[in-house]
């Protein structure tokens, strides 16, 4: 996957514009028009996508361009994305003990976005 | 890695939080988060974090939340993430044909933002 | 208005840091920090924002932070960015006549997203 | 201003959608087409737009959309975005003081983003 990524990068001599700054750019870019999809509509429809093959569709390219800049970030900073995602899982798993946050993500968040 | 996220989340009992407008959402301000990075910085700059532990563990961090709520959504979807990457990686290789493209991505990036 | 966030920059002699492309990313980085206050909440309950002095007044907050930078970014610009809103609204009149759209602007939207 | 907004909204019964959440959704969608303008570009020449005419207006009707939406979301909770804002800067004011922060925006915001 990584592979893909930079191949595509190199073939069209892409590299001087990877730059982590211009990346980070094209990450928030690529997860608002990720977010358009879901624009204007209730969350429980937003999960009826499921059943509609064109919606999806478009919720997978977007889903893909996001992670593609991700991974070519990554790439750019020679970071192990994979491993990066276990550690951070790691750092939650102890951040929020099942027994105290069970079904509780909700308040917990509010409190912490208003402190 | 697909694995160890949908444990994290059935193990809080979060799955109700999980619906694709809230993890769109979500994937945004993480985004938002790691571009704060680089907010206020040359994009030459942006490069030097490779060589700034500390740096680039924020970094590392940070895209690793991004992809976490991305895998997140492809797993509420029942999407298989590479494989959409690999097929938007095959899309873009049809759309910007190397002989064309080759180091060109600037002039074309920008007369489409203008069109 | 203008002259208060012009004013507070001057003084710090911030002007350097305030080109247009870190002004963006900072317009971008303060609307994710609003949308947070909206994060795993329904929509009908952030409504009810209205009601919680605390909720408000970081809503308030967030939102006069967007706002500023886009001051600043106008003022960088020498645009009007009270006439940029008259004439966009407009052009919005224009395409949206109120016979075709009255109540409907969820079923375009869609179509848009999924052309 | 607030007025046209207000007025153009309720002309297409369009207030139903206009729920916090949903509008904090669009000021990030809104605010990531801006920065668009100048992904893949360097910060020096995001300057120049100010001699382009077709890219200043682009530049200009992007702002302006991040700006009604915020508008609308300040009718929507009543609150009075002109003094939101003077409230702000003044808070800002207090926070940086001109004589710690003359020239060093930089170096503060990098240890706030590594703390």
């Amino acid at each position: 996957m990584k592979i893909a990524v930079r191949t595509f990068i190199r073939e069209r001599a892409w590299e001087k514009y990877r730059n982590p700054k211009d990346l980070a750019e094209s990450i928030c870019i690529e997860a608002a028009e990720l977010l358009q999809l879901f624009q204007w509509i209730e969350s429980e429809e937003s999960s009826e996508f499921k059943t509609n093959p064109s919606k999806l569709a478009r919720v997978q390219e977007e889903l893909a361009d996001v992670v593609i800049y991700c991974l070519s970030m990554a790439d750019t900073f020679g970071v192990d994305l994979a491993r990066a995602i276990f550690e951070k899982i790691k750092l939650n798993t102890k951040k929020y003990p099942v027994h105290l946050y069970k079904g509780k993500a909700y308040f917990t968040r509010q409190r912490n976005n208003f402190k």
